[in-house]
């Protein structure tokens, strides 16, 4: 098949455009059928290039004079769309010249550019950011929405069930992925109304969709492998999130501090060093970057402002998945079976 | 000074009447000024006590026919409150017949029962669920509400600030302990209304609090030992707690499968242990157990339901520190400093 090429904000990402240029050119070492749009300061991607001669004859190099900051409002930064790196990425999906765009720029500003330009797809009412997340178990899991909606209504909960599933169908190549929906306790009547509604609604659902429903889980449990897809709302899932981060460094930090604290720690740091390492590579998040927002007409992926070029190659290579695998068409296949998930306006 | 006993719920906890006995003569042991008045089941009571030589002369029984079950609807759980031995525990602290009372039972229930019990404080619209958390830093902070209130208005969440701020003064002996919003971005823009509501009303009241207010924290930062009190609902608070708890949890189990990978990890493990032991003390939730109900005409502590019996010596050594510290009377103190935090139907 044809990959269609991707497009890059060479200029989001806290280590500019080196690494997300560095990011693609090792993307491309693994996958040569890889091309790329990039987009940006013209001078200083081109400069970044020179070190990548594989990128000669994969890339095309677009010219934007402006660049979105990190800590812009989104409302301001859509201002300025047209001439930004990352407005321009985004467009350039919608006018067919690529197939999708890659960011580490602003979360906030890319979710507003991308949701105005590329619009939600039919049946959907809000997009929802989705990340594939480690497990103890043998395959990864989806966990959506991480911090697209702050409020969520129930009917926005059994779209992101839909769309998560579709997602992980693709990433895990399960036919009904295990979904569950996040809250503080597995009873019918814990949490809130939303999520009770949410939940009743999924539950009547489950034969038609390609999913299998299993109630409620509760944080502590999401990584233990018993779940393929966690449903909640852009706040709790961005807690959550950032909670397990902060955790898993946490631990990282004692665990460091302990292995210094004497002289036998120390030569048992050293004689353990493989599976120490096996461990920080199965927690490095670069191994895990690349969130996609769902539930838009295109696909657009989120990698962290924080990535290393390993992470923005796996940014790039996460983005291609689902562009061989027609993502949105699984998407709109599934929304079809479920008929109650119509948007607001037309036939509930 | 004169100590007032502890009343015990001896039957609540996953482990049973011995263990909760057996915690409580762990903490005697300890500190052998400690009292108890043991509510529930007479008979298995005395059983447990016949290991514990200890205890003699230091508890009293206090006889429950009833217990309350782990997944009982607070509701239902109320309407029997009188004949339980959670209930009466509550009761026996609302008539002056014991100083405080803990717990390991249903988390629901038992809030539930110590609000209609006891009633909230004057100033205090809600009482909330608050623990000392282990940080990177020299002291652990407070973490409130962790589930007591689904949702929670901007006048709730300043009462936490003042309430764990109280709590954190008592736990680490700081003059002004640095408070923080939980959120999900660090700007004023970022989050629900709620939020920006009470981090307003918190910036004003500042000065006349003994308090030293940031604004708001991402969840990856809570434990870096850079906030002493973090606020936030019930339900992010549960959400944020639980998704630290199963991320600890996975990490070790990882690092214990790749200690397991080879012969050499295998060996590296033993010359490690020193360290790994010191890992494990740090992170077993026993070494944290006991969170506070905060609001209440009396202190009602919840010790985890899986806590074993060193567990349940901290939770009652937590409980021995708040009624010697005086908790209840530094919140009212506090409460009248910040005059924005008047319940409803009082002068704003």
């Amino acid at each position: 098949m044809n990959l269609p090429r991707i497009a890059i904000d060479a200029m989001g990402g806290d280590h500019g455009v080196r690494v997300m240029i560095e990011g693609a050119a090792l993307a491309r070492r693994e996958h040569d059928r890889f091309k790329f749009l990039l987009v940006g300061d013209e001078e200083r991607i081109k400069r970044a290039l020179d070190n990548h001669p594989n990128m000669r004859g994969a890339s095309e190099i677009l010219h934007a004079p402006e660049e979105v900051t990190g800590d812009e409002k989104p409302t301001q930064a859509l201002r300025r769309a047209r001439k930004t790196s990352m407005g321009m990425a985004i467009d350039a999906v919608k006018k067919g010249e690529a197939g999708a765009a890659v960011s580490g720029g602003n979360t906030g500003a890319l979710m507003a550019m991308a949701k105005l330009s590329l619009r939600t797809m039919p049946g959907i009412d809000r997009p929802a950011l989705a990340a594939l997340l480690p497990t103890l178990g043998d395959t990864d899991m989806v966990m959506l929405d991480l911090g697209a909606n702050t409020d969520c209504d129930a009917r926005n909960l059994v779209q992101f069930a839909i769309m998560g599933a579709a997602y992980s169908r693709i990433a895990t190549g399960l036919a009904e992925p295990r979904v569950r929906l996040l809250n503080i306790g597995t009873e019918e009547f814990k949490g809130t109304e939303v999520l009770r509604e949410a939940s009743e609604k999924l539950r009547a659902a489950d034969q038609r969709l390609a999913l299998s429903f299993g109630g409620f889980i509760e944080a502590d449990k999401i990584n233990r492998g018993e779940v393929d897809v966690v449903v909640t709302d852009g706040f709790s899932g961005n807690i959550a999130l950032k909670a397990v981060e902060g955790a898993a460094r946490f631990v990282a930090d004692l665990l460091k501090s302990a292995f210094q604290s004497s002289l036998r720690s120390k030569i048992g740091f050293l004689v353990s060093r493989p599976a120490t390492e096996l461990l920080k590579h199965h927690l490095d998040p670069n191994n895990h970057n690349g969130a996609v927002f769902l539930g838009l007409n295109g696909i657009v992926v989120k990698s962290h402002g924080s990535a290393n070029a390993k992470g923005v190659a796996n940014a790039v290579a996460v983005t291609a998945r689902l562009l061989e695998e027609d993502l949105i068409d699984r998407i709109s296949a599934d929304l079809a079976r479920g008929t109650d998930t119509a948007p607001a306006g037309q036939a509930a």
